[in-house]
Parts: structure tokens; sequence; C-alpha cells
């Protein structure tokens, strides 16, 4: 496994990569790798000749009060569980080469980026969409894959890469969860032991809201008021939002008829903590 | 040559290309070509296999004010000139596969956007940068050909470029003129005999400044003080803006010690001109 840290580097390996006729996967990520990342990264291994993993936490999708400095880094582990679960390249730059001095372009998805996480994360997935741009042009991949736990994200890259006609196919995969149904994440090595505990409740939240859609139940309002107070039995959890959507456009339904998005973001804590998932009445 | 509407075809054309190892050089217009676009297409032609033109009014670059629905279009005549002198393929999608209902995304630069006629056309070079980046990825070329009469645009096309890390060579080449000096444009056309006149000013102007800055001139202020006397004398003419700039940042030079580039739009009659040189003193 190759450790490259220059985008003029991993530019052209790809290059030559595809000159050879080698198919490329990419899995973008933060690092702070769990079985998430795995899977994702596995997938990319059966279906692509070389696959690229980039670990960068990207400073301009976090906030000024937000946990960039003390997001979870550590190579050496993340390294390790690379290679062995099939990555061939893992791309590292910095951030001072992803954004000089001077820097100035960004990719905006509208709409899209406004609801949600994007309410109470300004600039979030501007942020997101940018550097997902910047890493496609150095990569230059057959398939990227993303994990539906970030279903907003998801949602997103998939559009701006078809409006953008970007030629790379972009794959979903499902979410990793815990025994306990916790959606795996890298912020959740922040929860102390109660919180941890604590946490379970945000996919029981969502394992609720999907009985009550599948015992007929269609009234968005009523489904959500249910979910908050299952969540509000927590002594550490504080809802930021619980919202029912199309999962196209990502805007609220009222009545359920279709297939919805039941996504929420929970403080557990000090730790913001989101999920979501596709329910079919 | 061939005539190519579809973004797929275009995408799929430029691949195999690429895959036999041929170079791919693109102009990107608007169509009404003259004699500046032909100085593009030349050089592509010289220096790659393949040249592809587009040929794309682009809408979103347009104000709701302005000329994109009186913009010169006919390409029968611009297909003549492409294949005379080198084109092997125009691209001519339509607006309607370019920016489909539900169209989201978009690419800025920020600041170099915003001064000299991004000030007079907010969004305009957003509309350009999300224009170009579409293309680019649609056609994925070795070497762009941009024109120097546009500065502003090729700075931001420049700067874009180099931020996303688009793996694609920016060449900006010299305006071509009239015998009068006015800058070729395909909005000349629009100009009536007297307002063809009066227009020659416009590049008078910019000699002016030249001479003058070459004649130890530093004093930006008084250097365009001058211009202006020079072009109100024109009837038909009205001064939008005159700028003395950094030609990398764009920002405004009050003292003149190195290389700057000297920008301005004037109304002739209801026809909005633009030029600029690049002087060093």
């Amino acid at each position: 496994m190759k450790i490259i840290r220059s985008t003029k580097e991993m530019n052209s390996f790809s290059r030559k990569a595809h000159v050879k006729g080698k198919t490329v996967g990419f899995v973008p990520t933060m690092g702070a790798l769990h079985e998430g990342h795995v899977s994702l990264i596995r997938q990319a291994a059966a279906e692509n000749d070389i696959v690229v993993v980039s670990i960068f936490v990207n400073p301009i999708q976090f906030g000024p009060n937000e946990d960039y400095k003390r997001y979870p880094r550590n190579l050496r582990l993340d390294a390790q569980l690379c290679e062995k679960v099939g990555t061939d390249v893992i791309f590292c730059p910095n951030a001072q080469q992803m954004y000089p001095a001077n820097y100035k372009t960004y990719v905006n998805v509208s709409d899209l980026s406004d609801c949600l996480c994007g309410k109470f994360r300004p600039g979030h997935f501007k942020g997101v969409a940018t550097a997902v741009t910047k890493l496609f042009n150095i990569i230059s991949p057959d398939i990227a894959y993303f994990g539906q736990k970030d279903a907003q994200q998801a949602s997103i890259i998939k559009k701006m890469t078809e409006d953008l006609n970007i030629p790379i196919k972009i794959k979903v995969m499902p979410t990793v969860r815990e025994k306990d149904g916790l959606a795996m994440s890298s912020r959740n090595a922040y929860l102390n032991k109660e919180e941890r505990q604590d946490a379970a409740v945000v996919y029981q939240a969502l394992i609720l809201a999907k009985n009550l859609i599948k015992q007929g139940g269609v009234d968005s309002s009523g489904i959500i008021r249910k979910m908050r107070q299952l969540i509000n039995r927590k002594k550490s959890a504080r809802i930021q939002y619980i919202s029912i959507v199309d999962p196209k456009d990502l805007k609220p339904i009222d009545k359920i008829r279709g297939k919805v998005l039941i996504a929420l973001s929970v403080w557990i804590g000090k730790t913001r903590l989101i999920d979501n998932i596709v329910v079919k009445p």
C-alpha cells in the first residue's frame, strides 16, 4: 500500500492507472476509520482494480465553533486498517496543500445544502462539495463510495456530480451499526459510558417511526412528536432537528404516501450525532 | 468535422480520443465567431491532435436585462468558419441539456468575480465558471484556450482551474483587433455606422494610458481622468468603469510601480464594449 501526500503525485498515479486500463474506486474519508468506512473500502475493492482512500479532515466544512481541532486523527491506525481491507493508496494531503493562501473557489449545491443539517451548519455542505470536487479532480476515479449515514451529503454529491457532468459513478452504501443500532461514526469516540448508552435512542426513535408508518401512520407531525418523546427521556439527549422529507429533493413531507427519508440530529452531551432511515409505507 | 449536440456523445468521443493517446484542445465560445476565436482555434489545432469548439450561449451568465435573447446565433456560418480553420468537433448542446429543470450546482470564484465587470453584472462570472466547469468535465481537454480580451474571465478560469485541481492547462491568447484597434467581439455587430466609428475610442483610451505610463506616469487617478476626457468626447459613448488593477488579484493599484491591467467597459449607444491592456512601466 502506498501513502501519497502530494496532489501532483496522486494525480499522476491515477493517470498512469487509467492509461494501463485499470479502474479506480475512491473512498473519501476524514480518517478515524470504522466499520462503516471498511464496508465502503471492501465494496470499492470488489468492484475496481485499484482502491484509493483519502484521509483529509477538511477544514472548510467545519463551523467556527465545531470540532475541527479535536476531530480524531491517527494515520498509523487508519493505515493499518486500510491495508488490511484492500486499499492500494491512501491519499492524505495537508490543509495547506488543499487550500493554499489566496484560495477562492467554491462549489455549492443550492436548496439541498440549506435544509436538515445545513440549517444548523451554514457553509458545511459547500465545504463538502468543494473538497469532494477537488478530490474527484485529483484522483479521477471511476466510482466513488459514500455512506447512507450521511444521507444529505450523499444526495448533494449525487446532484453535484450530475449537474456538473462529472464522469464518476456515485455509489451509496448502507449505514453500518453497532449491536444496539447506533450508527458507526468517528464522533462516537467522544461519548462517555453513560452517553454511549443514551445514544442508542437515536436509532430507536427511527425504528419507532418506521413501525408507526408500517402500521399505517401517515401524519409526519404526529410521528415526529412520538420520536421527540422517546428521545427526551434520555438525560444527556437534546434534539437539534427531526425531519421527514422526500429522499430526492429533501423537502418536508406532511402526509406520508411514498418513500420518505427520516433524518435527525441529536446532541448527546457535547457530541452531535446524526442518523436516518428510508421508509416505504 | 463532426457536430455533436449530446453531452453523453461528446464525453464518449473525448474518452475514445484519450484512450487512443490523442490530445484534445478546447475552445469554448458562444458562437458568432470572429478573428479572435479563429486565433484560438488555430492555436489549438497547432498544439493538439483534436480540436473541439463549443458553441453555447450560456443563459446563466446573462443578467435579466442583458442580451441573451438577441445574442447573435448562426450555427451554419460558425460551422463553415470552424471547419476552415482546423476544428474537428463542434459541441453545441442546448440550454435544456446543460441546465435541466431542477439544476442546482454553481461554481464561484470569490473576490475575482465581484470587481470590474462583476460589479455591474452580478452572477455573470458564477455563470461563466459553472458553464466552463461543466464543459471541462464533458470534454476533458488537455488544453483550453481563452482570449485576453476577456481578461477578468481568463483570470477567473485560471484561478478556478488551479483551486479545483482541474487537470487542464489554460492558455490565454492575445486580443485580436480591427484595423482601428477595436477589439474583436461578437457584440460589435450591434453597432451602427456612427457607433462603430466612435467605438475606436475605447482602444485609443488604453493606448493613451499606456503612453502616459511609458512617459513616467504613476498616478492611476490622473491617468483614468485623461482616459475619461478622451472617451467622453464621443457622443455615443458612456463610460461604465475604467480601472487600473493588479493583473493577478485584480485589486486596484493607486501608484503604478509594476505590471498593471488597465480595463474598461464603455457603452457605445446600447452596446456594452469591454477592452483591456497589460502595461509594464
